[in-house]
């Protein structure tokens, strides 16, 4: 089959011969496949990953479990031993051994087929269409926030970064009645937050709040450049909450204003993956708009085009399809 | 009156005239005074401070407040102006317009007398000594980690630093009935953390958790050390929580793997100032033994001598008495 290959040659498309199927795994005709940040990132040698990278995605059952054949599925990113101390208390995503789709340890789905355990997997109701589906795991990611931390109704909200996950939480924070303000750099996406209530403000990094008064309970920083760490803690009021949903590479770790974060008794969680289900039921409801978030639909075997359109500055989702599967 | 003064002098004892005593506020006769960590940071100059340290006390109401005259009271160390979105929000300890009992604007303790608003006074109950109350600062410092987290019953928390405040807090988490490790550098002081059902290890620094199962959902730090951090982090258990309890110069910020934070999901909690109401009402209960912790007892015309003693290198709570007052 065609697979999506990162190794010391680069990205390159491939011909490769699928693994056999794990017991107890599922494989997936992969429809639609989704460029996250992460991928630029492995692609540029994060995590020294090699191999195929993707993880989100939907597909449809090609074999593995007959309850599910010919059935469309989305799949949890993470696949759990079931046995570690993580597991048994519920937070398999936290499995000490754990694989990650296209991340770690597992190939991804920027290839014909996936595979993904039986019990990662999430049927997809016919109401909800692949382009909408195929943003289940970034989504979830922005629900995490809400897993973590307790958000009373109406809470004034900073969203840092109008990159693709900035939006999106920003779309979800506001679709929740929370007041929204978002700080990005690009006319284009700020426009579009204010479609949806939120306050969208053009970056000015080194601008600190004038007053306590104008600091936000629940900061959220989404830029995934180091040196806005600090900005988004001068934003977060005494005994807010400061949300982190980048990833930063070791070797360039930010400088923080510890005492400040202790004498303003600061809370910084880090967030990460979240829950596939209410993120499948929030899309289902048809209130959430993902499609405004497409930047380019391209094909796998475009694949490598793809990267390097999602890898332009400013850009937000590059989509690849699998010539087999209709829109 | 007699006042601990530290300025360009450095640390002495001066006679000085007490200012004019402000609206609202009390005017109160130090029984009894405790040195802090943060006493000695102050004195080699944290924040350039000048004036008159001292959070910790006890006394009794000399004129201001004529219910009050004559009882014995404590005092919230945070004066809050009572108008701004912090105390409109009940969160007065963050007043953005608040003074600090001898840390921040406003005379400390190590004086004859002191000054508070009467808002900031609690009496203490005549079934709790001197000795005991004057801990009632430290001991909501203490409680102040269950104000901000959820802890439940039978938690495994890791303290690290066995110093007053890190001992302390030990003590407390064992009696609310959760399951303590301490890391401590001094065998009298694991000695008595065993005293409290308390798991108490000797520091190794550069020893890290055998595997994910080892590490804690809380952590708390209370080293002062900024290297401590990095060892705090990598007890932390994914999802969990590490509290810090100290604060760091900010020309010495300890540099952190982020990546690791967001990956695990874990919070960073800065924990400051906490509840004095409930602290007296746990001393009040006589099961909480703060005494041990002494370790000398001097009076307010040995003060620079008590500064030296506390500033030794394992040494305990130093009180300072003025005498005037029994014990």
């Amino acid at each position: 089959m065609k697979a999506l290959i990162i190794d010391s040659a680069g990205l390159n498309l491939r011909e490769i011969q699928p693994p056999p199927l794990a017991s107890g795994e599922c494989r997936i005709s992969v429809r639609l496949a989704g460029i996250c940040r992460t991928d630029l990132e492995l692609a540029k040698g994060y995590m020294n990953f090699s191999g195929t990278p993707g993880h989100e995605f939907v597909g449809t059952v090609a074999f593995g479990e007959d309850r599910l054949v010919g059935r469309r599925v989305v799949g949890e990113i993470n696949a759990a031993c079931g046995n570690c101390a993580a597991c048994r208390s519920g937070l398999g995503r936290h499995c000490a051994n754990r694989s990650v789709l296209g991340i770690y340890n597992r190939a991804g789905a920027f290839a014909e087929t996936v595979d993904l355990p039986i019990q990662n997997l999430l049927t997809v109701p016919d109401t909800i269409s692949d382009e909408d589906a195929v943003f289940v795991e970034p989504l979830a990611a922005a629900l995490e926030i809400f897993e973590q931390i307790h958000v009373p109704p109406g809470s004034r909200m900073l969203v840092i970064g109008d990159g693709k996950l900035g939006l999106l939480i920003a779309q979800v924070c506001a679709y929740y009645g929370h007041r929204v303000t978002l700080f990005g750099r690009h006319e284009k996406k700020l426009a579009l937050a204010r479609r949806w209530n939120v306050e969208a403000v053009p970056s000015a990094d080194n601008e600190n709040p004038r007053s306590q008064e104008s600091r936000f309970p629940f900061v959220i920083e989404c830029t995934g450049t180091p040196a806005a760490l600090n900005l988004a803690l001068s934003w977060t009021a005494p005994r807010g909450a400061l949300v982190l949903k980048s990833t930063y590479a070791p070797s360039d770790p930010p400088k923080l204003d510890w005492a400040k974060i202790v004498i303003d008794e600061i809370q910084i969680v880090g967030s990460r993956c979240g829950p596939f289900a209410p993120a499948l039921r929030l899309l289902a409801t048809g209130k959430i708009d993902v499609r405004c978030l497409i930047d380019h639909r391209k094909t796998l075997e475009e694949a490598v085009e793809a990267f390097e359109l999602a890898g332009r500055k400013g850009a937000l989702k590059v989509l690849m399809r699998n010539g087999d599967f209709n829109r």
